[in-house]
């Protein structure tokens, strides 16, 4: 099963290997590619909180492989004490980042599993986790292909496609969510030209996206995120396609600080602007994107980089790390079971209507 | 005179005093706030040259008090000799920032100035030369104060008003352009909010705007470029105030990359877009912005951030140092002569008539 994008150099965003999980450091890159054997349940935990695995879905299947990490010294308990101690590490794991659904998610499905688990021995609770994980990373796997499939054909020859912050690879475990049709076309020997927002504060767009981009070998172009409107008055940029961290019952879209003022800038030049997430994004209990409550993140995000100062001490700095982008700019929202187009409310609640029937 | 803000902490951009030529040293800003005697025409060469003293207008007031400094070891020559070693050097400075407009211009008015001098002697052109660069010095801080004095009105109590870029006290010898009515304003005791973009890739908006604004005792709040827009949405912004690099006759407007994104987000939220800028900024023989050449800069600028590598090796970058506004987003341009409307064409072609009949 082919789980990263076909040829590239960078290592899997993670493996299970020798009952022993194998992350790549993303902190480290895009100047070191290092992967790390956690054979620990400290050292995953570490890992999450230190966000050397990040992305929501790859959150979620790091935490399912460091529960195995976790249960293995215990292969020779009972069922009672297997179960009582796998509780026991999942709510550990569970506070590396407590505000990561996917986290959660994982694990208490794997929790679940086990539970539900016919086997007598801490030998067969621990293969059935060991199977349930790479059900979770399996799943995550189809889930960036079958977006990646029905968001193949907005990606026409000789184009220009501009994404800001990470929704690839590297925040998965296959080929992303918004790179997912741009890895698609390029397996399928398509020509096309990506630029990449750098994505301040942060930088995920230049550490993370033109970086796995890159290695996979697409025609890729880093930018500061105040460019993209300047090349698309010069006719660079046909399509925006970006990530999403939740989307409301409305079709209004949360996503990485930037991505609202990409979308205004995509309509003014009449530029579609797609968003692309599994259907497990899409949040029909809020009603509208004023309800999603924004993190604002510290001030040295803003006035440092790279650990060294760039703004004056004392310095007042607001530092939201997502915004909303209204419904009306956003042409459609690539899901595995197909594009969402306006009018959203109808549409997206449909959408759920068919996933509860499959 | 008072030639900087009032009650600013920093340094002036440049001072004369004890015929020695004292320079702010921006590149080290803000780290640290650096004065530094420049007494030899290779020591103002270079600041130019590397930056230390940056902005059309202080470029030009420094190149011309830069040939004092110069010809102050020639007073005792006679007036051939003088006026010789001054074309030389007026030459060498010239050659500091080929680019650099006011550069030229400067030099060629002091030029002017000493051969039309009734001086006979080379201490009698020394004090005319020292006497013509404390006119440009005063003319460059007098336009400053009458765009302020234009845009004062539009900066209203309780209002946030945004900036990009560094077209402030520190790029001229006075309050600025941009920053003209935002110290005005402060300076009559108003209440109101400054946001500052950071503006990559060089940081202008972190390192200088936010640093002479904090130092000056405004309320201002550094953000990265891409927040704008999700504090538009948050009616946080009332009023944009940008500088600009050249002004077609059409009233299209160059200036830092970044600018244009900022106008189309303005637009998008009903929000006044301003330029501030001298007269001799408007460019009546350019037709239109796509007539203006955008120099595109290197690389490194963009993949690497205070000397540190922040994008993958052999990354492909674009990096246009400027942008083109239409001027279909432009409200308004504040000049010393007063604030131009549209329809731009005819009004442009009005404050010239205006300016060559005065």
């Amino acid at each position: 099963m082919a789980l990263q994008p076909h040829k590239s150099n960078l290592p899997p965003t993670l493996e299970w290997r020798d009952d022993t999980l194998y992350l790549l450091d993303q902190t480290r890159l895009p100047l070191e590619s290092v992967v790390e054997a956690t054979d620990s349940v400290e050292a995953v935990w570490r890992a999450i909180h230190e966000l050397r695995v990040r992305g929501a879905p790859a959150i979620g299947v790091a935490a399912a492989y460091g529960l195995c990490v976790a249960m293995r010294p215990e292969r020779e308990a009972s069922r009672e004490a297997f179960l009582a101690r796998l509780e026991q590490h999942a709510a550990y794991l569970d506070s590396a980042r407590p505000t990561a659904v996917n986290l959660r998610w994982a694990l208490e499905r794997m929790l679940a599993h086990a539970r539900g688990a016919s086997a007598t021995t801490g030998a067969g609770l621990y293969a059935a986790l060991v199977a349930e994980a790479g059900r979770i990373h399996h799943e995550d796997v189809e889930l960036c292909a079958k977006i990646g499939e029905h968001g193949r054909p907005l990606i026409e020859p000789g184009k220009g496609v501009l994404t800001h912050c990470n929704a690839g690879a590297l925040a998965t475990t296959g080929i992303g969510t918004a790179t997912a049709p741009l890895y698609c076309a390029h397996g399928e020997g398509a020509s096309f030209r990506v630029y990449a927002d750098e994505t301040r504060p942060l930088l995920q767009g230049a550490r993370l996206t033109a970086y796995e981009l890159q290695q996979a070998g697409l025609d890729v172009t880093l930018i500061t995120d105040s460019m993209a409107p300047a090349l698309m008055a010069q006719g660079l940029i046909d399509l925006v396609i970006v990530g999403t961290d939740r989307v409301a019952a409305n079709g209004d879209v949360a996503n990485k600080i930037g991505t609202l003022g990409v979308a205004i800038a995509a309509k003014h030049f009449g530029i579609p602007f797609y968003v692309a997430c599994p259907s497990s994004t899409l949040d029909l209990r809020t009603a509208r994107g004023a309800d999603i409550v924004i993190e604002e993140r510290g001030a040295d995000e803003v006035a440092r980089l790279a650990g060294r100062r760039i703004a004056p001490e004392g310095m007042k700095v607001r530092n939201p790390a997502f915004d909303v982008t209204p419904h009306a700019l956003v042409t459609g929202i690539v899901t595995e079971l197909g594009i969402v187009r306006a009018p959203y409310e109808a549409n997206l609640a449909a959408l759920f209507a068919k996933r509860a029937a499959a």
